[in-house]
C-alpha cells in the first residue's frame, strides 16, 4: 500500500498511535500544550531532506525517525536541557510505501524511548522527495542557559561523545565497502548523542556549549568566533581518546553528524562524564581553530551549499 | 546571484537581520529561549511544498513567507492563545535566486509585523524544491486552551473571518483569469487570519475552537466528531454575511487556506467581534454536518494526498 492510497487522516490513524505523544495537550488539535515548568522553553528545528541528509537506500524508514530525533534533542542537551516535546513534519511523494512510513513511526518511538522524549505534533505533506522537519522543545528547570559565547582563554576544551564515527560510515557507504564494520554503519544511521552530558555540563558550570553536527573544526570555530577566542586543540587526546582504529585524524576532526557535545569548562571544574579534554581557550588570535599549534589546512567540515 | 554561490553562514548573514528576532535568545545558539511565563507552551507545525501548496509563479518569495506565518499563527489563535515565536526551515535548490530568499524573509517580517510575531530560530537545508517548515510557539496568558471537542448541543456555531477567498482567488489563478479581482488573488497569497478573535473567544468562554484551513465543511466535521456532535450550517448566514459576489455555495462551504476561526458558544454568551452565526450544534446524527438540513453531496475540501 502507498501513501497515495490514502487520505490524511487514515495516514495520521495508522502512524500517530505508533509514537508516544503524552503531554498535556498532544496531536489532535490545531496545536498542542507543552509543560515548560520555570517559564521558559528552549526551541529549535532542523531539516532533513532525502538525498541530502539521508538515503532511503542506505538507511531504513526508522534509521531517519531515529536521526531526525536525536540530532534535534541533541541540539536541546546542548543548551544545558532536556527535551519536553517533539514535532514532526513529514513530506512524502505519494508511491511512498506506507509500510515505510510506519518503519519511520517505530523509528521516532525508538528514539523518544531512548532519550526520553514525546511526540506533541506534527504535519503531513506531499512532496517529490522525503522531507523531515523536526522542531524539538526544552526545559531548562530553572538553570540559564548555556550558550555557545561564553567560553575565555584558560578555560579547558572539552568533548563527550565520539567523533568521526558517522562520516566514516557514511564514507563505508559511499565507497560501497562489503563486511563494513557494523558499529560504524550504526553511528551514522543511528547517532547517539550523550544526551545527559548536557545537563551535567551546566550543573557543572560550564561556560560554553553546542552541539557537534558539522565536523569538530567547524563547529569549535563557531564557538570560538560566538566568544571571541581562539581553540587549540590536541590531535593525541582527541584521537587517543576515541578513535585508535581510524588512522587519519582528518573524519574525527571534519566529519559531522555524531552530535557530540563540544563543551568549555573554567579551570577547576570537574568535568562531568563522559567529558575529556580535548584542548584549550585562547585568547583570540589570527585562527579561530588551532591544531597542534597549527591552522588547519585540510576541509573543515559539512556546508549545505558550498559541497 | 544564487543560493549555491553562498554558504550557509553568508546566506544567513543576510537573511537573519530582515527578520524581527527578538527572544530571550534568538537565533544564532544551538536553539532559541522563549519566554513561556504561565508555565505551558502551545505548539504547532506545518509543512509548506513548493508545487503543493504554492507556486513561484503565482505567489512572490514573499507571499509564500507571509502565508506560512499566517497559517501558523492562526494555529496558535485557534487554541486561544497568542504567538510567542516561530521557527522557521527553509529547503531550497542551490539555483535558487538569492533575492527569492530574501524576499521570503521580507514576507516573513510583514507577517510578523502584522500579527505580532517574533522569529526565534529556524534551519536551511538543500532541495529539489522550495520548502517552508514552520512552528509556532504560543502562549494562553493563563488561559484553558480551547479544543475542539468542546461543542455540545444547543450550541451556536460561528465564524470569525472571511470564507472561500482564498479559494476563489486559486481557482482566478488556475484558469489564468486576466483582470481578476486583486482583492482575491491577495486573499490567496496573503491571508489575514483574525488572530485577535482567538484570544477573545477564548475569554468570551467559547466551548470549542478552530482554525479553518481546510474548508469549513471538513473542518466543521472535524470539530462534529472530536465533540461527538453534529452541526448545522445555514448557507444563508455563511453566505449572506461573506460573498455576496460570488453565487456558487461550494466554494465558500470547501475551500480553504482563509484561515477563519470557527467557533462553537454556549448559548447566552455574546459573541467577541467578528464572530457571525453561521449553524448550530445538535445531537450526533448520521452526518456530522448539515448544510441547510441535508447532507453535503459535493467535495469536502483539501487532502494532501486523495486530490
Amino acid at each position: 500500500m502507498r501513501v497515495g492510497d490514502l487520505d490524511e487522516t487514515e495516514l495520521l490513524a495508522r502512524v500517530v498511535p505508533l509514537m508516544p505523544t503524552e503531554a498535556l495537550l498532544g496531536p489532535g488539535d490545531d496545536a498542542a500544550l507543552v509543560a515548560a515548568p520555570d517559564g521558559r522553553v528552549v526551541a529549535t528545528t532542523d531539516l532533513l531532506v532525502e538525498g541530502r541528509d539521508f538515503r532511503r537506500d542506505w538507511s531504513t524508514g526508522a534509521d531517519v525517525g531515529w536521526k531526525a530525533v536525536a540530532q534535534n534533542v541533541a541540539d536541546v542537551a546542548a543548551m544545558g536541557a532536556r527535551c519536553s516535546g517533539l514535532l514532526i513534519g513529514l513530506g512524502m511523494p505519494a508511491d511512498l510505501e506506507v509500510a515505510w512510513v510506519e518503519d519511520f513511526a517505530a523509528g521516532v518511538a525508538a528514539a523518544c524511548e531512548r532519550f526520553g522524549a514525546v511526540v506533541v505534533g506534527g504535519d503531513l505533506s506531499a512532496a517529490s522527495e522525503v522531507l523531515v522537519a523536526v522542531t524539538a522543545l526544552g526545559d531548562l528547570a530553572g538553570r540559564a542557559p548555556v550558550l555557545r559565547s561564553g567560553a575565555r582563554p584558560g578555560h579547558v576544551v572539552a568533548v563527550a561523545g565520539r567523533l568521526g564515527r558517522s562520516a566514516a560510515g557514511l564514507d563505508l557507504l559511499q565507497r560501497g565497502v562489503p563486511d563494513a564494520p557494523p558499529e560504524l554503519l550504526a553511528a551514522h544511521r543511528r547517532p547517539e548523542p550523550p544526551l545527559a552530558a548536557g545537563p551535567a555540563a551546566a550543573e557543572a558550570g560550564a561556560s560554553a556549549l553546542m552541539d557537534v553536527s558539522d565536523g569538530l573544526l567547524r563547529d569549535a570555530g563557531r564557538l570560538a568566533v560566538a566568544s571571541g577566542v581562539s581553540v587549540e586543540l590536541s590531535t593525541r587526546t582527541v584521537l587517543g581518546e576515541w578513535i585508535d582504529d581510524l588512522g587519519d585524524p582528518a573524519p574525527v576532526l571534519t566529519g559531522g553528524e555524531d552530535h557530540a557535545l563540544l563543551g568549555c569548562f573554567p579551570p577547576g571544574v570537574e568535568l562531568p562524564a563522559p567529558f575529556a579534554v580535548v584542548g584549550r581557550v585562547v585568547e583570540r588570535g589570527e585562527h579561530g581553530v588551532l591544531v597542534d599549534g597549527r591552522a588547519w589546512t585540510g576541509s573543515t567540515g559539512w556546508d549545505h551549499f558550498s559541497r
